[in-house]
């Protein structure tokens, strides 16, 4: 079913989910607020909400929370996934301490890196593992995501690595195209081609 | 003209300039075997390309290094732009760090920060001041582009404010939907939801 959904409507959901938790969460609400509360069309609304288990009533609308509880469970939110980064520097080390994942069910377990002043240190309560050791680490833990933080020189390799070991969905802030076998999905995450897009945009 | 191209185009154009600088930049490359690297249809990248002043020849293709300063100038990697963060946390010092803005012509040149802790610090050769002198200091600065990584709860109140000070362009890392004037673009990187959104696709 997950697979028949455009991947702009998959973004999007999220985006509804943090405008319904802004709100209280009993009464209902109506495609069309949404729509006007975002700022979109309210039939792309609907089509979106579509994907989930969400059943509208004629004329009211949706129930606040039957909405909240099925688009948490298109996204997920309710079964445990577990993340590894790679690249304890700055940016890794501020992921590794950031409380927002759970709130999609994900739990971020360890980090990799390469400089052996951070291999044994803890962040945010979570150990930084040597690279070298990634496949038999990788193996026990039992992770189905990994965040990308490393250099871009160095990118490709860790994520032939990872593919390697079985990760198929990778989050990527380092500023390069990965390449990755069929069946392995890269997000990319390229912090100043973004700032460089919206710049762009008029 | 920029205001024609769909979010979409304006998004690959930074693959395809990652994937051109990635080769060696003599030559040339035919659209046909871009759309082949980076496993597209070729019909879209041609379509992509057309949004740049690129001209392709018959047969050969785009000369390499003109296509390459074609996307540039387009992206405005040429062009200045200033960028202040909000949020002098863990991953606003990631970005006051990162070397890789430069790439696109932005420069991050200050921070601000409620944190009398932080105020008055430097981070990458960046000052922190502080968020009650934000409408003074960012008359003096002109910026055009803000980054938000406050937490959540605080986000809202600051975008009113950078509104307020005529920055028309936020990139947003908070998890939390912002509300702004019409004429004003927020693009959304919620680390959290961009992973559970990895984590549902198929």
């Amino acid at each position: 079913m997950k697979s028949d959904i455009p991947v702009t409507s998959l973004q999007r959901l999220p985006v509804y989910l943090n405008y319904l938790k802004s709100l209280p969460s009993e009464g209902y609400i109506s495609s069309g607020a949404i729509a006007h509360a975002l700022d979109m069309g309210e039939v792309l609304v609907r089509k979106d909400l579509a994907f989930t288990a969400a059943q509208g009533r004629t004329r009211v609308g949706y129930l606040r929370k039957e909405l909240i509880a099925a688009l948490e469970d298109y996204l997920g939110c309710n079964d445990k996934k577990r993340a590894v980064i790679f690249g304890a520097g700055e940016l890794g080390q501020a992921l590794m301490s950031y409380g927002g994942f759970s709130n999609y069910g994900i739990e971020v377990i360890a980090a990799f890196d390469s400089d052996s002043a951070k291999i044994g240190t803890y962040v945010g309560g979570k150990p930084v593992y040597g690279i070298e050791n990634v496949e038999e680490e990788l193996g026990r833990l039992d992770a189905k995501l990994a965040v990308m933080c490393v250099p871009a020189r160095f990118a490709q390799d860790v994520v032939d690595v990872t593919v390697k070991c079985g990760i198929k969905k990778i989050l990527n802030f380092a500023p390069v195209l990965l390449r990755v076998p069929s069946g392995t999905i890269v997000r990319n995450m390229d912090v100043a081609a973004n700032l460089a897009i919206l710049s762009s945009m008029t």
